[in-house]
């Protein structure tokens, strides 16, 4: 009987550290761990078409598997109801580790040829970053 | 030997189920359990004291303990270096599981008298929804 427990809290032990890991990586749970948020908005020239549009997309959400430095990322098309979104129509959020990760990602090269397919299309551009506290 | 395994693979079981629980709340990770992220940035008006803005960032921390259809909170004051924020200096981060959830929470009285006391010391806002994909 004490062994089965043993193995239980070894179980519990080792999963526990699974989970702390994955959840790092996805919000800030304490102060310890914060991350460091980087919001992107968009919004398009008229005529950018929708194949264009979605090279952007494809360009921007391939980023995370050319540079380590994204720890996390995530984004999507405007679907907000109150009409206070002031012409953005692309929101992608980008996370970061660190200060040193974001200073790694911004000129990195992968970063400045997203940037040459992105330009000739980009009416506005917003960029807003924190340390994501509750 | 076997019954070892066995507690072994029970812990292992009730601990992911614990994790596909936990990270849900945070992240968007499958198709099937997207989360509504609802991107809310304020700049408020010259002369707005540090007291006030301490109180309106107080206030709508205090809402995801008042209003159950918030799943998840952020928030953080800008520290983008690449001066694209358009003067605004704090993004919110709240997340719904459905629009239902955000239905919800637009008119609870909960989130009007939040209203109220951000009202008077708004110079703009910027809210953009977008469904969380990778």
């Amino acid at each position: 009987m004490l062994r089965n427990v043993l193995y239980l809290a070894l179980g519990t032990i080792v999963l526990s550290g699974c989970i702390s890991i994955h959840t790092t990586e996805y919000a800030s749970e304490s102060k310890e761990h914060q991350v460091l948020r980087h919001v992107v908005m968009f919004k398009f020239k008229d005529g950018t078409s929708s194949q264009q549009t979605r090279e952007i997309e494809d360009a921007f959400r391939a980023l995370p598997g050319k540079i380590d430095a994204i720890c996390d990322f995530e984004w999507g098309t405007d679907v907000s109801v109150e009409n206070r979104h002031a012409g953005f129509t692309h929101c992608f959020l980008v996370t970061f580790r660190s200060e040193a990760d974001r200073a790694e990602y911004i000129p990195h090269p992968d970063h400045k040829e997203f940037g040459k397919i992105l330009g000739p299309h980009l009416d506005k551009v917003l960029v807003v970053d924190y340390w994501a506290a509750k």
